[in-house]
């Protein structure tokens, strides 16, 4: 950041008076610019026991598959921003909502929230944003082609709770960089 | 946003192609200003089965009764934020955080976290933005001094529960303004 959003002057980077760390601080208006954590919220949508999951037609990660997820917008809740995000990358449409993982991605500075959820037909496809979408069994996992660790745990936590037919909320931190590449010897959380 | 932050000249407000809702787009470098919910992390403190509330020394709602709760920063895990919050606003430490309330405040575009926690000692005191800290019984919580119905909420929650023991994550989506009063006529969530 360098110039301030409200008069267009330059800003200087320090710390307010009153606060205990440095912000982006108008020179002319004195405008304190605030940067926040982002939330992403998404689904891990369930249908007769198969998971659906979406090649990733866009970069970070293009190519890999995750789960419908995205970056939560102004005016919707957690829940509105994880159906949306189906709708838009799967045009699925899903029911039941309930939350599964939250995960704070501190070195990106991101929170995650994914909840498991029903599918309500067959009838997606891709969306913008997305390559393919498929439905996969257990034992079809393309586990060494998913696109982040936390999808990972996601499916991971699903197929081990599916077992017992309990699913606790789960609470992660992550607090180291995010891994590139997922490999299977890493299978291991 | 009438300025960008990356280069100083005028931004726009349109739908970026590929977008479906209007951004502030810069004039000069394209540059595209997201603007997302913000999440606030707070902890309900017990002690011996009472609970530490502060009275807030700032607006908004100067001088009505809070839980310990701010503005999760870049950098830090939402576990991580409700205890520096507590830190911060009470001076206290706490231990044992378990994710007791997650509310979408929808006309705001805030997320918030409350966690319950044990609070480790009476060596608490009132921070920069407190005005007084206060361990209270649930027969003396100041029902009509509440600063936020997501604060009365969790406080109703948590007397609820310790009935039976149970501590069950809710979940709540608040899509009508937050009001600015809280009745005790009001009660029932």
């Amino acid at each position: 950041m360098n110039f301030c959003n409200q008069c267009g002057s330059a800003v200087r980077f320090e710390v307010p008076e009153g606060d205990n760390r440095p912000r982006h601080i108008c020179n002319n208006c004195s405008f304190i610019h605030y940067v926040n954590p982002k939330v992403i919220a998404g689904c891990l949508p369930i249908y007769e026991g198969k998971v659906l999951l979406c090649k990733r037609a866009i970069e970070p990660r293009i190519g890999f598959w995750t789960l419908p997820a995205g970056y939560m917008e102004n005016g919707e809740s957690t829940q509105n921003a994880a159906t949306r995000e189906t709708r838009e990358e799967a045009n699925a449409r899903v029911s039941q909502l309930e939350l599964y993982t939250v995960t704070s991605l501190v070195p990106v500075s991101q929170v995650q929230l994914i909840y498991l959820a029903q599918l309500d037909d067959l009838d997606f496809s891709a969306g913008d944003e997305t390559e393919e979408v498929q439905l996969f069994a257990e034992e079809d996992i393309p586990w060494d082609d998913l696109a982040f660790q936390t999808i990972r745990n996601a499916l991971r936590f699903y197929f081990e709770d599916r077992k017992e037919g309990v699913f606790p909320m789960r609470h992660i931190d992550l607090e180291t960089p995010p891994r590139q590449y997922v490999d299977k010897s890493d299978l291991p959380i």
